[in-house]
């Protein structure tokens, strides 16, 4: 039987109506961090709006951290068929927990290798869960890569490993770019975790243009900006006034941004990064492209330290989570802040809905 | 005569109640930017309150620029022998002002090198004026070193000719330092405006620990701060990782820290620099000491765009400035905020106060 262009775009649209229905997927993270406090936590935050998620975790786990907590968050028990209804029903009266095929050790600040295919799987099935349209976008709590690697994970982070799974469960190969992300501004570091000697050799204008595209594209599917303004930074002190205080500037940036303009993409600078992030000049631009790590960082934690998200662009699913590690240090004794985690989960559902509404 | 050790004390208490009494010596900087605009607004502002200055510039020009924005600013013009009094009472009625002996043209946006001569008078009167007992700290207004270059001067800056004078005025010997501060936060950056290539390879354990040791000095004897508490930045992503992401951390800050202990100064670090500037971690220190420009100036700028204050510290007398330039695009067009300058004025009324209070 042939399918017609109209049954097609009435296919995509219940599709997207019933992706729109359903829950952000929250993957387990390190059991032995602070990740089940913190999903717990967000529950209890998020329960009565309709910011609904389904921990894909142990649930036996979680109903032993909420009661040594004394977290009053009773605990529902979801399975794949029913996911995305029973979660909908169930999510103001109870965290709905997808369980996992492996098992769960989770003992509070002591890391456990055996763990690592629970933690592996957690993230695989919420990237599948949205591939299948029953969840909306993924939200990841905080791993240990060194628990990974002790048992065979090869990929150098989460990010890497999203992006892999991209491929494999959406047929598309990804080109990752991280965002830290809060109510007031959008940071996007072209280089990351590399020693600031480096960051100077691996600048070049493909680079740079290349994050901005993605991030430019982004902003338009997932953020749902029509026209994405980006406010390129410079690296030298004052973008280097016109080569006096170092070249990169007008050399590898400023080239950048000709191409990118050239491709009809909003980009300004080089800007000098000091007067960049202030009240007044962050309402000028959606993004910030930043060099290196500490000149985006920097500014956003400085105003949002404990509500900034990473939101992970180039991937063709929503992906957020919070801007913090594991802290073993301070597992299970209940003090840990979920705030970063609930500005995650609300931001990954008000970009699934923008995404699946065919923003811009 | 001889003079009895009791003589000398009171001679130098009168000498420090005097010193007290007496004003800020704002300078004039260059007559053709904003600083004869945001003096007069200055005024406006503290007229009302016992943060007198007087300003060492042309009474003509100042009442020129008042008449042709509308600002209702009377000048009342002192003479170097009565300029203490004279300010003290005159303040809240007009604007004190100490006539130069060189001719001001000042033409609003248009530099002119014929005025250089008088731009440096008025520095050098502002700091001969402390050396006499006056004045009590200098607060100085932009300056354009192009117009100042031309007519001979030599010092690569505003600080650099500052210290000349220290050793004119003073007798002393000084090495400058620069902070920008606002009530929150403090910075003093290591390196200033070199090109990132050239930090890395001009950062060592000792510059470090010279720039924290005279900041700690100052804190103590201009900021009134017992036992200063610095907070030093690393230079690379999370100060390094133990030597996984740059080894500067650990090889040249780290060292310079170790110094400083030694020495009895509270310095802790290299800490991250992304995660050092929010409010809470901003509480636990009252300087930071900071690798680079962008490092320093981000966290500030970020924070606090309008009230930032320059000060320079390591001098033997008080000297603040706005943290902005000449502006020669808005110059005469009524617009220019008098925020930082307004700042800056409060700030060495504040720190003169403490250094002849004999802080701590």
């Amino acid at each position: 039987m042939s399918i017609s262009g109209a049954d097609i775009e009435t296919g995509a649209c219940n599709l997207a109506r019933s992706r729109r229905d359903a829950p952000i997927a929250l993957t387990m993270g390190d059991p032995s961090g602070i990740g089940p406090e913190i999903t717990l936590k967000a529950w209890q935050a998020l329960h009565e709006t309709d910011h609904a998620f389904v921990a894909l975790a142990d649930p036996g786990l979680l109903q032993r951290r909420a009661e040594a907590m004394n977290l009053s968050v009773p605990i529902a028990v979801a399975s794949e068929e029913n996911v995305r209804d029973f979660t909908r029903k169930t999510f103001r009266n109870a965290l709905p927990v997808l369980p996992l095929r492996n098992s769960v050790n989770g003992e509070a600040g002591v890391s456990h290798a055996k763990d690592a295919p629970a933690t592996i799987e957690s993230i695989e099935r919420a990237v599948e869960l949205v591939a299948k349209g029953l969840a909306s976008g993924v939200a990841t709590n905080p791993i240990t890569k060194d628990a990974l690697y002790r048992t065979g994970f090869t990929h150098p982070g989460h990010t890497e490993f999203l992006a892999e799974l991209s491929e494999r469960y959406f047929g598309v190969k990804a080109q990752s770019v991280m965002m830290l992300w809060c109510e007031e501004l959008a940071v996007v570091p072209v280089t990351i975790h590399i020693p600031l000697q480096r960051v100077l050799n691996e600048l070049t204008p493909e680079l740079i243009a290349e994050t901005a595209r993605i991030t430019a594209r982004d902003l338009q599917q997932k953020f749902g900006v029509a026209n994405p303004r980006l406010a390129v930074s410079g690296l030298n002190p004052h973008a280097g006034e016109n080569g006096s205080m170092g070249t990169e500037d007008r050399d590898i940036i400023a080239p950048a941004i000709a191409t990118l303009r050239a491709e009809g993409i909003d980009a300004r600078g080089p800007l000098p990064a000091d007067t960049m992030f202030h009240a007044a000049a962050r309402k000028t631009y959606d993004a910030a492209i930043c060099m290196y790590h500490d000149q985006a960082l920097i500014p956003i934690k400085t105003i949002a330290f404990d509500e900034g998200v990473n939101v992970t662009l180039g991937l063709p699913f929503v992906r957020t989570s919070p801007d913090h590690g594991t802290a073993y240090d301070i597992a299970g004794n209940g003090i840990a802040r979920p705030d970063s985690l609930i500005a995650s989960l609300r931001l990954a559902r008000r970009l699934a809905v923008a995404m699946q509404d065919g923003a811009p």
